[in-house]
């Protein structure tokens, strides 16, 4: 069986992380030799860029920037890890990819989508074959992350700009139902990992017979 | 008299930092308002891309992100300083602008130059009114470059790698020659900053007549 790359996408407070270690588990109970890492990150150059992006000390950071600067980190994630994991044989499992930049530099900050969608073609050059969105209300996704420890740079955006993110990342699973699962993330978090669990059962069984 | 922007580039060993400070000097002496910046700089977030770009501990960089990371630096330097400098009617100056990712990651690094000249569109949005180029022969610049203290990330290049790069500009010159001026760097220091000084002023005489 060849390599595959699975994506992780969703706002803030989707329980991304959790459901992150649970799809791994489920992975790896299939047999399968999975390399996990996540977005912007993954990579010496990638964790700099990210540590750069989030922070608030650096604002402001334009739109233009941001956005190029979520694709200078994946272009070096691709070349130093996807890639070659995938060659190998391995699966990819990832928090956060592409679709996370048509979320909030697309939709929350306003940047074109044939600009992302350029940079997408030859600064990542290939997409997730399985992409699981954790949806659910803003409100009730900032309320969970507002529990948590002090706000990064985006973190610190209002209501609104994720309203615009929660959109963009639902047009995308619309348009792509067959890369997408959507998540109710909104559930208790057993259930939520009971979903996951089953999409990616789903996928392994498919893609086993390619 | 409104403002414009006035770009200094060359490869390693060209002399520019004492250049810039000659050009500037010059430009204060037609009692003009110059910002003196850099790149990839300028700006907090400018300098910590700058940081990252030049450090050897986190190479690899592939040809992708250290485009994107130039960009990225010139996106925020372009809104944060240059832009609102030439709308209060100020020049700017700055050490090196777009010229130099054509030369160094186009024709150094092999990026494709429609792929540098769409973000040129997007991302600078603008191009420098006056562009001086310091040229000279890359064993004799790499001589000088080499007595300076360790070499950061591209200064640790080859000398094939500096071929490339000094051809990229050559031709770029000598296809915007109305906005390209050549200076032989490879003269005598107090030669090369008279040829700047003149480039300047005849840039100012005709400047004050628009």
């Amino acid at each position: 069986m060849s390599g595959r790359l699975i994506s992780l996408e969703g706002g803030e407070g989707a329980g991304k992380s959790t459901v992150l270690a649970a799809a791994r588990a489920r992975l790896e109970a299939h047999g399968i030799d999975v390399v996990v890492t996540r977005e912007p990150g993954g990579t010496p150059l990638g964790e700099a860029v990210r540590a750069l992006v989030l922070d608030p000390a650096l604002a402001p950071v334009c739109p233009e920037s941001e956005l190029l600067l979520m694709f200078a980190a994946r272009a070096q994630l691709v070349r130093e890890v996807v890639r070659p994991a995938l060659a190998a044989g391995r699966w990819v499992l990832t928090d956060r990819f592409t679709d996370a930049s048509y979320a909030y530099q697309g939709g929350g900050r306003g940047q074109p989508l044939q600009r992302i969608a350029a940079l997408e073609d030859w600064a990542a050059g290939l997409r997730p074959d399985l992409t699981l969105l954790l949806d659910l209300p803003v409100a009730q996704g900032l309320a969970r992350a507002g529990s948590r420890a002090a706000a990064d740079r985006i973190e610190s955006e209002q209501e609104a700009f994720f309203e615009r993110v929660r959109a963009a990342y639902r047009a995308r699973a619309a348009a792509e139902p067959q890369r997408f699962r959507l998540i109710d993330a909104s559930a208790e978090l057993d259930a939520v990992r009971a979903a996951v669990g089953a999409a990616v059962d789903a996928f392994v069984a498919v893609a086993d017979r390619r």
